[in-house]
């Protein structure tokens, strides 16, 4: 993400964890003190945008660098950012920068461990996020869902067309949708279409679209639908997504049956719990 | 929260989703179509700020009513809201506020659950948010966590002082610290002094704080501060916090000590699982 | 557009051409004068947006309402909306919603020109836009043009791969760039790369992208790109858009070579003259 | 324009043109990569405006300077600016930067144009912008005009009174409009009224007003009021302005009968085509 | 100015008063309650913008009306405006309205206490505001001046050329200064330049420019000044304003010596005190 | 005040005091003059927020050092700081500038002024702002206010309870409001009440909330209140303080009393005059 824009986001949340200003460092911290402070790994994870986020600290007058990767896997107890700058302003923006981190470390570890278990029973299958993310955090939560191995889908709803069922029930039906976005949309746009049985299923692969989304179908549907597509030859002309309930109690079930994508907004919804502190490390004199 | 400051948010947050539009409903939708919508709990679950978000839809064109209370335990398939309005904005919404509400929803939930827990073992014990909230959600985070019977703790860092490590690291000591504090805030404010040993939390008590956060200490610990507290008379004139590390697999055992309040930010960062979806009940003529 | 973002959007432009107010109306129009207004066309041209315009309007109190149809064509001297309120009102806001107007009438009114110039030697064709467009102006600049019966293109860099010359010369070949664009997209995307030889343009072909846009070829070179793509089977699987210098004086010829699409910024950057005007038809009483 | 306030607009813009980042280069652009780019002309032109986007683009941390001075005629195949940063961040600002500037100098040199033409005929005549300018770019389109040779005339609806036929209307005549606004403006303010007939003309230079804008009148018309005016030795009395429909086929005309000031919206809305691109010159080791 | 630019202006306000919202509202005023409330003016003062602040209150869903007009002087214990709405909006709104109407009333009652002050001397003497005014408020201040009486003198640095002493040192002197200025600015604009001896006073007004400050002179000084103009038949030709340490101990003597203009920060920067609240007057059923 | 924040507000004032350059210095002073200016008090005050206008300065390319110290006196004719950058962008910024710092630098003296009359007849009150402060300046002017040795108060709605007469109204009386305050509110917020009569306030210092305001009650009656809480013992156990109508000339009366705190909006919403300018000292070859 742009440094520049990112920087500008931090600092709007910031105003909101510090509206009226930093009370408690104003009164304790003298002014000028400069320290050096470590951004310090307290459970195991994944790295995802720490790059991101220090390149606009750069921006907002922190001298800042990584001390790992984008996607590595870090350990609990271990550094892996160094701070430099006026230590009020690093009291001030140590929760915003923590908050966000451990949030998108926790995509990128739970779609890392998604793409795992998946992977296992079938390498060819993708693990796919949803627009189901937290509101103002779209753009660095699908970096993280890519640095954990996932797909990022659709990154909101300017980029492709996925009809869904309130469309269909509006226009009457799957052909006359998917009739409809063709003849409008623009070249460059892929279409989807979200269908809840197999006979919608069958019908939208056979109108040629893109993509169809297996919305909610149990295991012994979506493998009907494989099943047919692939004995009308239709198998390998369709993307086939697999979305509804999917969380780990299930996604490996889904995975044998080897639909190209599973989609689930577990990952960036409910990311995995991963703790991040600030230590000053020394006062610069 | 004011519905017109909602409704700058909303609008936002659909920027994101939508920032050149959504493709698929601008071809599908017929201009100026008219629906009734019902937003659908599609599981269990505490109602959070429903009517905030119901105000700030009507701020936004949509005429919208609740059909559940704030603080009412929902079930799967309930209609908790209705809709009326053009299709092609409810569409445009739909995603933005059923991801909002699910994260609220889930937090008053876990909140919940997390006080009856406590109450269990001893009903004087609150149960308190942090700062870590997800940025941009902070003042609707803390009112779900209010509505789920938790304690909001401190909104912002502009609300209350909270003297941590750092601070009494760049200071030289917890006197100095809390001296400083003391000696310079405004009447209206509290002071309160985060300790990680037992000593420092007597010698904070003695000194008079209004509140002493214990952070990261054992099960042990905490019972011996409590103890030493009440051998000194103090236990009454300070308000003992307990915090860090705990979640749902420890809060019982703090809350049986009965310190004044635990807090903890997996209420407000991992909320409970809460489904929603956004169905088109019927077209309006 | 959503007519509350569109809305908040008129609002900042009516702030750059009103900063301190608008001081000839508020010195002469009575304070609480009410009227009716009309915006008059006096040129021909296609409508565009008005639409949008008009609700966009109506958020901002103005009743308003449109007397023509999106795309249909107008001649000079026609009323095309009815504005209803506050004359000072009306007047703060009468250039801004005109020079948008005007601007977006002329894109579908050069698009639609273009298109059916094409149309008459070529009807599979399409007149496709680039993402030369005004600054500020993107998602309505896309949809007059869409109006116009031309294609939008991508609508931004978010939502299609098209790997260009610098992504080329910094990745060391054409190859390399498929290759890792391949790997790392989404499902939802497709790939596009831009290419000024033939031989670029025929390995892009093979390597199965989903589009290839042959930049600033001649029309000779253009004709030999499509020739060899039939030769080699390969027409059919991939979308050919011809770009760079192309306007009215051109278009046609590069139409008759049967590409699928031919790209101009043309319609954006310089869009036909739309002449409209806002007169007060009366006050109300 | 101030170089901090440009590129907030700035990065407004690049967020419309990427508003969840530039997929293309995010995964083809290795991180980290620094290059050298030029902005080449591809077209004959006039440089506007060139100094505020280079000094805006060091704001946001890109190394830039010029080739070429502001009002200077450019050639095609010039460099005219060199740029130095981050690849993928010079990628992600290439398209909004030469939008923008291919506009400016597009506005100075049909300024310049049109300037040139009206000074053969009459030295005197001064060829004015309107408030007829993109929404967002009024500031910088000012500018350019001046560049170009052309006088700005209003920036806003905040700087002068003219009093149109709408506040005529409004008001009940020539005369009460007049009085109205001379009594309530302020010293430092100038007062213009638009005429569109002899009568009116007249009538406004012997109240004194400080010029009159004839509008929408033909060349014969024109010339008879400026007959007029010198024959009741008012002409040097007031700056007489003429506007309406004026483009390049009659400029000359207007401007052989001598009016003080010509004002166009052709300069500001419909610029010369000026072509620009931007091309990675090397990688920086 | 216009309601839903100052609404807009009004929640930032509000946002800054009730960052995190108003928790004793919040926990005290049952959800839903609907009042009528009254502003109540509590001292002496003059009416100024309360208007346009109903109008913006009415935008954000109070449904409010005036009790009294512009400029209408008002005594204490008078109902000046009757506010109907949600009663936690209405208190979350209080503060903000009340410290923004208690400013412009103050401003346009110094103004008016001025402006007669002056009169009864000369009445053909101005007072005039300055530059000098409360950030963010600058729009509403001028029109608080205009409603006392005063002259609003430049809105901002777009729309009239005032050359200052920092001015005419980097250029070099007042000629060189006057020349530049009228050669490259619009006709629409004027020129004032301020000066600090009388010498300077003498050259500008030869020199045709509009009109000139004279800046921090003694009476004696700006008399002398005057006298000179006259003898040189110069005194019609340009207009004469005084500025400089002026207040209300010393305005008068000013006034007396009859400069067309009389300007001072006074008004806007040290406003009369107002004092306003806001009274419940009934929950409304 | 966070400097990055700061210069963000300081580019929206510029905004409004340039919303479309300064023409004059555009049209005078030459590109690329380099300058070192002074800020130079022209009067007598308390220094307070330079060092926060010297930080933002920096981060909008000034580069600017403070010459005296925060909370110092300054005498006239002192130069206060240095600025070094670009002329024109100086100028830009100068009058901004000066109106934040001459009513910050007023703030912190009139508060000075108000605790030196407090401190000679008791040096136990604290003398504290209430939120009638400047809309958009709340942060800076608590600063000031501290600065000058006052107390804030409440920042905002956000930080403490203070239950006011129209919630009391509204809820039912004072035991009802102080009950609903407690049950609900966070343990790191303080519960003060605003009363108008000494039941009342006797009523809730028995009900023991953190403080009590009293309203515009007279000298005599705030003895009476507390004489009866010391007879009551009450009167340790309780802050008090009084507000309403506190200003200049009664203050030390009030004082006298020795009541806690004395709350005053004075020394916010009129702050004393303290002149400031900038004055350019040379040019930088």
């Amino acid at each position: 993400m742009d440094p520049y824009i990112l920087a500008k986001r931090i600092l709007e949340w910031v105003e909101e964890d510090a509206p009226l200003g930093d009370i408690t460092s104003e009164y304790l911290v003298p002014e000028g003190t400069k320290v050096e402070a470590a951004i310090i790994a307290k459970s195991e994870g994944v790295v995802a945008c720490l790059n991101d986020i220090v390149q606009a600290l750069r921006v907002l007058g922190i001298d800042s660098r990584t001390l790992v990767r984008e996607g590595e896997s870090i350990r609990g107890s271990q550094e892996i950012a160094i701070l430099r700058g006026d230590a009020k302003r690093i009291l001030l923006l140590e929760r915003t920068v923590l908050n966000v981190l451990s949030i998108l470390f926790g995509i990128a570890t739970k779609t890392k461990r998604f793409v795992e278990m998946v992977r296992r029973v079938n390498p060819r299958v993708r693990v796919a996020a949803t627009r189901k993310t937290i509101p103002g955090l779209r753009e660095l939560s699908k970096k993280a869902v890519a640095i954990g191995g996932g797909d990022t889908h659709r990154l909101s709803l300017s980029d492709a067309i996925l009809i869904k069922d309130n469309h269909i029930a509006l226009v009457g039906g799957v052909e006359r949708a998917i009739e409809l976005a063709r003849s409008r949309k623009s070249f460059v746009h892929k279409v989807e279409i979200e269908v809840s049985n197999i006979e919608d299923a069958l019908k939208a692969a056979r109108l040629g679209v893109d993509a169809i989304l297996l919305d909610n179908m149990g295991v012994e549907e979506v493998a009907q639908v494989l099943g047919e597509l692939s004995r009308l030859g239709l198998r390998d002309k369709v993307i086939v997504e697999v979305s509804g309930g999917i969380d780990e109690d299930n996604i490996v079930e889904y995975a044998k049956l080897g639909p190209d994508v599973i989609s689930t907004s577990s990952i960036t919804m409910r990311p995995d719990k991963v703790d991040l502190s600030l230590e000053i490390l020394r006062v610069i004199p």
